[in-house]
């Protein structure tokens, strides 16, 4: 099989222009098929203040009216994908940026009203590893924003932690896919504010000892939750860590495994 | 050869949801492969207004400074582009949206300081038939807004119009190639206003009669000028008029040949 990278960029990343220069650098030089996942970063929120848009966040995750998610398309699917795309161009990567809705990559549906409505947010119900394979032997590298749609002519706002995880398991019929998460921190942390107390190796065991032990950050359940996904329906190996992890194999980093 | 249909749809269709729901719906129809071209209409400069930016145009060309740049690449790129798309998916359409960036398709040089600065406006420099014919040969309909770039990182404005007779072109030796203006006028007038004024049929040699007595719209220079460049280049015809003209062949309109 052949491997595939999945490289999904945080917030941290995006709102800075250096780090992220040096990351799509990084990105550029991994060999073999590889698709990159951003998210949004602070941008999508200062578009909506200087729109008279107050962002809702509950738990870290937004609110999408409608008029949100005009906003978190214009800016992820439009600002934020281009200016990606374009620099990963410059770098000589041919990079082909996607929604959810282009070439039906990913279909969604509305997340159904708990507790809390949060809007227009996507639930992915499927991720067409077909479209994704196609681009990839035509010589192209998806990049994905965290715009979906529900087929029906809806674009949805969806966590981009679970579209890279989605995007993995869909490939790893295919190809032996290794998913990395790339943010600010050396990896998954026991102390948030000590680098030194990285967990190198967490493992399905060693995950819900981590949970009944409230060992690791409450921030980090859902993106651990993701991984989890991923390695148990056929994810090879997923790495959590600094950007530098992408180029240097002995860069310290959290690796997730069965 | 094959036919390929190129159909670049103006503001005023974008402007207005139902019309834009019915000219996708034809486009959708339209057999063989196709591409869509979309412009910005009036998004562009209402959320230049809402974020404080005084939209600046001289002969119906926007001025693109770095803060309208930014507006551009999310209005046309982002929420035009990606709710073109979607509804496109929801019509059966296998739709891709694409800036000139997205598997450097479109490159482009900023254009050069004349009387007047366009600031990052690009003059497309060339058009990969290669990429769009993979991503046709894929089964996808690309969907193409007015951003290209240099292939420096730098995003660039680019005339919609021009992006349409370019990419005509450059699929011209290939393909037959068809391009289709569709906006709110039955076609070229004598008088804007008098739809009873059409002008069936414009060749290279009737169009210098036309410009030599002043009979067209100033407006409609620049237009005929990429028709003329674009049937002069190889593309088999261009048909101006209004979006029915795709579904229905009996419908009035101006065909431009050579």
């Amino acid at each position: 099989m052949d491997k595939i990278s999945i490289v999904k960029i945080g917030g941290n990343i995006i709102n800075d222009p250096q780090e992220l220069e040096s990351t799509l650098e990084a990105f550029s030089k991994l060999s073999g098929p590889k698709i990159l996942v951003h998210g949004g970063g602070r941008l999508a929120s200062d578009m909506s203040k200087r729109l008279g848009i107050t962002p809702k966040m509950i738990d870290g995750r937004r609110i999408t009216d409608l008029d949100t998610l005009e906003v978190v398309t214009m800016v992820y699917a439009g600002l934020i994908n281009k200016q990606i795309v374009a620099q990963l161009q410059s770098l000589g990567t041919n990079a082909i940026g996607l929604s959810g809705a282009d070439g039906n990559v990913i279909k969604a549906t509305k997340r159904p009203k708990g507790k809390i409505d949060y809007g227009y947010a996507g639930n992915i119900s499927s991720v067409s590893a077909d479209a994704l394979s196609q681009l990839l032997s035509a010589g192209f590298t998806p990049v994905c924003c965290p715009i979906t749609h529900d087929q029906q002519g809806q674009l949805l706002n969806t966590n981009a932690d679970t579209i890279a995880s989605s995007v993995a398991t869909a490939l790893s019929s295919t190809f032996e896919a290794v998913l990395y998460y790339l943010f600010d921190k050396s990896g998954v942390l026991l102390d948030v504010n000590d680098e030194n107390s990285l967990i190198p190796l967490i493992t399905p065991e060693k995950y819900e000892e981590l949970k009944r032990t409230q060992s690791v950050h409450t921030g980090m359940i859902p993106k651990l939750d993701n991984c989890m996904d991923a390695i148990g329906q056929g994810v090879h190996r997923v790495y959590i860590g600094q950007p530098k992890i992408i180029a240097d194999n002995s860069t310290p980093k959290t690796t997730i495994s069965l």
